[in-house]
Formats: C-alpha cells, sequence, structure tokens
C-alpha cells in the first residue's frame, strides 16, 4: 500500500524521477520512465528492472494487482496526486501509472551470442516514435535482437518507449554502438547485413527470389528524411529498396521496415525462395508440382 | 507574380481558407489545404483542383516554378506575411506555401470501373495521421483505389493529408460510403474482401499458401485501438491476421496494413501461390527444381 500522498512536485522523489524526461540524467542515473499499466507490466516480469512506482489513488484501485506486485517485487509504490502525475507523465491524458524503471539493454556480443537469425539495426533514426514502432514491429516479425547505433535516438526517450508498446521489455535492445564496430561483429555472427534503401540496386522480391532472405539477416534501417550514409551503403553485404508500385515516393520508415522484417520472417520460415517453380507459376494448386518434369 | 503582401489574419481571403481547416467549412466549400512544395507540385498535376495558392515572399522566390504553374493555372497567387502564413499552416514550421485545393475524391462506382486488383479500404480509421500513413502506403503497394468509409476521419483533414505525401492526389480516394452498401459493390466488381484482424481465424502465410492473395482483393482496415466491429468481421469474404512471431502484442495500423498489402502486390505480381512445392524447399537453388519427380 502507497503512503502519504505526495502533492508537491517539489518532493525529493518526485523530482529525481521528473529529470529522467531528459537523456543527461537517464544516462546518469541508467534508469528511465514507463507510462501506463502495459508497461509496468511488462517492467515487473523482468526481474529487478522497475525500482519505483508512482501511482495515483484512482490508478492504484483500478490496477490493484499490478500495485501489489511492484510491492512484492521490492519497489516503493508512491502515491500521488493528479496534478503530480501530470507533471510526471510526457502524455497528455496520463493514465496514472509510472514506473521508474532501470535500463534494460544488453551488450552486443550478450545480444549476438544466441546466434540470432533475424537483427534489426536502426542507424541514424531520429524520431523516437519511429524507433519505437520499429522496435515493435521488429518484435512482432520475430527480430531477435534490435540495434540502436550511436547516431540514432536514445531508445529511453519517453515516446519511444511509448510506441514500443511493451516490445522494449522484451526484445534484447543493444544501445550505442559505433555502426563501424557493427557490421564486423553482425558478419562473425553469422549474418548477412542488408540495408533498406530506396536507392538499392536490388529488389525486395529479387532479394526474397534469390534465396537471400532465407539466412540469418541484419536489416539496418536509415533516417526517415534522408535515408542511410554513401560509407554504410557501401559497408553492408547487399542494398535493398521495397518496390513501389503506385505513385507514391517512398514508403516511411516504419512501413519499409515491417516489409522487410515481414518477408524475411517468412522466407526464414517457409526456407523457400519463394520463386515459382520451374513449368509456371503454382497458384495455389497442388497438383501442378507433380506434373512437372 | 502575387500582389501586395497580406499581413492581416482578418483580411477575408485568409480567413476563408483559415475556416477550411474545420470539416464543416471544408465539406460546405468542397475544399481542404495542402501544405508545402511536394502537395503543391502533385495537386497542380491534376488540372482545376488548385484554386488558391498562398505563399511568403521567401517561399515566392524559393519555389518560383510552382508560383508560375499556378498563375498559368489561372489561380490567384496571394502573398502573405509570416504571421499569417503561421496562422493559416497548420504545422509547427510552415514551409511558406500553401494550396486551397477543391476536392479530389472520386465515386465508388468510378474507383471500380477500372476493375482494380487492389483496393484499400478504411473503415472505422479514426487517427488522421494512420490514415494518411496507410494512403500513402496503399499507393505504394499499387492499390488502384482507397476508400474511407463514414466511420473513419475525413481524408481532408489536415494531419491525414500531410501524412499521405502527396499521395490523395494520386490514388482515386473514396469518401464516405457506408460500409454495408460497400460490400456487396466490391464483390461485384469481382474483388475478394477480406478483413485484415487481430482476430483472423487465418493467418497472412495461409492465405498466401493458398494462393488467395493472388485474386483481385480489397483489404478492410480498422480501427487503430479496437479492430474491427463483429458485423464487419462477419460481413467479409475472410479475416486474415498477420502472424505475431515474438511476444509484440499487436503491430500499428500502419505497419499491419504495409504487410497484408505487400503481400497482396507480391501474391499478384508472382502470380504464385509461394508455397514450398512438394519436394521440398527451393532455397534459391534453381537446380533442385529439375531434380524433383
Amino acid at each position: 500500500m502507497a503512503g502519504r500522498e505526495l502533492t508537491s512536485i517539489r518532493s525529493p522523489r518526485v523530482k529525481s524521477a521528473r529529470r529522467l524526461a531528459k537523456r543527461t540524467f537517464r544516462h546518469r542515473d541508467r534508469s528511465f520512465l514507463a507510462e501506463g499499466p502495459q508497461a509496468v507490466r511488462e517492467a515487473l516480469e523482468l526481474p529487478g528492472v522497475l525500482s519505483e512506482l508512482f501511482t495515483t489513488a484512482e490508478a492504484e484501485s483500478r490496477h490493484a494487482d499490478l500495485v501489489t506486485a511492484a510491492e512484492r517485487a521490492g519497489a516503493p509504490v508512491l502515491r500521488v496526486s493528479g496534478e503530480v502525475m501530470a507533471e510526471l507523465a510526457q502524455t497528455v491524458t496520463p493514465q496514472g501509472l509510472l514506473a521508474v524503471c532501470r535500463f534494460v539493454d544488453v551488450g552486443l556480443a550478450e545480444a549476438l551470442a544466441p546466434r540470432p537469425r533475424l537483427v534489426t539495426v536502426l542507424a541514424h533514426v531520429r524520431d523516437p516514435g519511429n524507433a519505437g514502432t520499429v522496435l515493435r514491429t521488429a518484435d512482432a516479425a520475430g527480430s531477435e535482437a534490435v540495434v540502436f547505433t550511436d547516431a540514432s535516438v536514445d531508445p529511453y526517450n519517453g515516446k519511444c518507449v511509448r510506441a514500443s508498446a511493451g516490445s522494449l521489455f522484451h526484445v534484447p535492445v543493444v544501445a550505442g554502438p559505433r555502426f563501424g564496430t557493427l557490421i564486423p561483429a553482425l558478419r562473425d555472427s553469422g549474418l548477412t547485413v542488408l540495408a533498406a534503401d530506396g536507392a538499392g540496386d536490388r529488389t525486395l522480391d529479387s532479394a526474397i527470389d534469390d534465396g537471400l532472405l532465407a539466412r540469418p539477416t541484419a536489416w539496418v534501417f536509415g533516417n526517415e528524411a534522408w535515408g542511410l550514409p554513401e560509407e554504410i551503403l557501401r559497408d553492408v553485404d547487399e542494398v535493398v529498396r521495397v518496390p513501389i508500385y503506385g505513385r507514391a515516393e517512398s514508403l516511411n520508415l516504419a512501413t519499409a521496415a515491417a516489409v522487410c522484417l515481414y518477408a524475411s520472417a517468412r522466407a526464414q520460415r517457409t526456407g523457400c525462395s519463394d520463386r515459382p517453380a520451374p513449368g509456371g507459376p503454382v497458384a495455389g494448386e497442388a497438383s501442378t508440382g507433380t506434373e512437372r518434369a
């Protein structure tokens, strides 16, 4: 049970949590803020991650299970007024629960040790909402690690945490490696490194057809406005573009990532090039397979 | 060349353009606002669409080609002060060009007349940014029409126009039909109607494997928070879910739409079920095809 309600934003604990909206303080304390019942539930599943829980009286009764779980985990639960919660939360409609969490990222070596078959790299991704959406999409598509290079946004930025919809807590995230050291490490783990870029020589379809996507793959996604710098495009194994069939100039970052990552997920699972077999299209008729040769 | 600079937001023309931020006035005037050089360029490609162009002095010299093209098209060009542009524009950093455009949507019968093979339906999509992103993605994936049902956001909402990144001007958009009348019309045009929903019985992969996606298809996407209502799920031909391989609970609307629409684009183009042919995976080795049987 939470004790007396804190009603002042000058209370030392409120002040110290509030500072975590800034990157400098997050990295000094190696802690970040996660808002809302979903994030709190995910954080509680990882031992030692949730270090403090702020709650309004109303949220405390509505989410009694989470409050109890936080207390059992040994985390102080602090009841705050609606005004204090509004100050702490970074959303317009705070959901009455806000956790201070310890950083969850892992080292690159640790993330690569299980020899993942699908890795997502965010290089020069600057918009935290986009980065969080790609993290969520990578999780959905079965990516076993997500790397934010040092030129990308901080994965613990509040908007990124929210857009990840909990995925920050359940995909191994690597924060801050330099791109130059990253590529050799990915290759050493047996990963083919593909960059997604509108300037690619190869279409995604040809990468599927040639069996390229069936291999263990690290996908590199770049900046939402200008893509990937020349030195990265030169360094990767192949530059692949998502085909544009209509008249749109491009896809946005998260949608392009979704198409690429799901194409890999499918290619790796069917273990198949998806190429129409010699003899013509199969078109769902199993019998044509036996008519051939 | 624009005449005298308008410096007051009380100028009748500025007032009448400004009102178009509201749906009621947009629909009364059958006109909407499109911001920035890209949108203005796209609007100018459609005869009779751009009816008035507001520009700052700076943008007038930077985008002289567009200003000249607007004048040639017979549209009044009005030079406004930076303050007036800031009032007119709905973005924090207005780009100095803002067009009043006539509605570009087409009737359902007109959109279906060319017997499209890929149609996108937004049903109960309420967030204008999401709707615009789906419109852009649908365009990229080669969707030949995009339908906003009456329960979805207005396609002419400023955020939707911006997120569509010009696609509002080059995909036939149908605005406002009721869902009940829509499905029979889609079927009459030879389209199989698929709803994308996390509750689907069928995975996207099985829809590909069975050749379902190679057919002419209308994809129905629902609300970002709660999906599609029961009556729509009952009415469509099949409910298809994008598989979640990791631990994310779901994909967001635009990324799910990207995965579904690109899966259709590929299936329709390869004319193939993508199913590993009997005899085992092909895995990019053309020779295995001939070893079989």
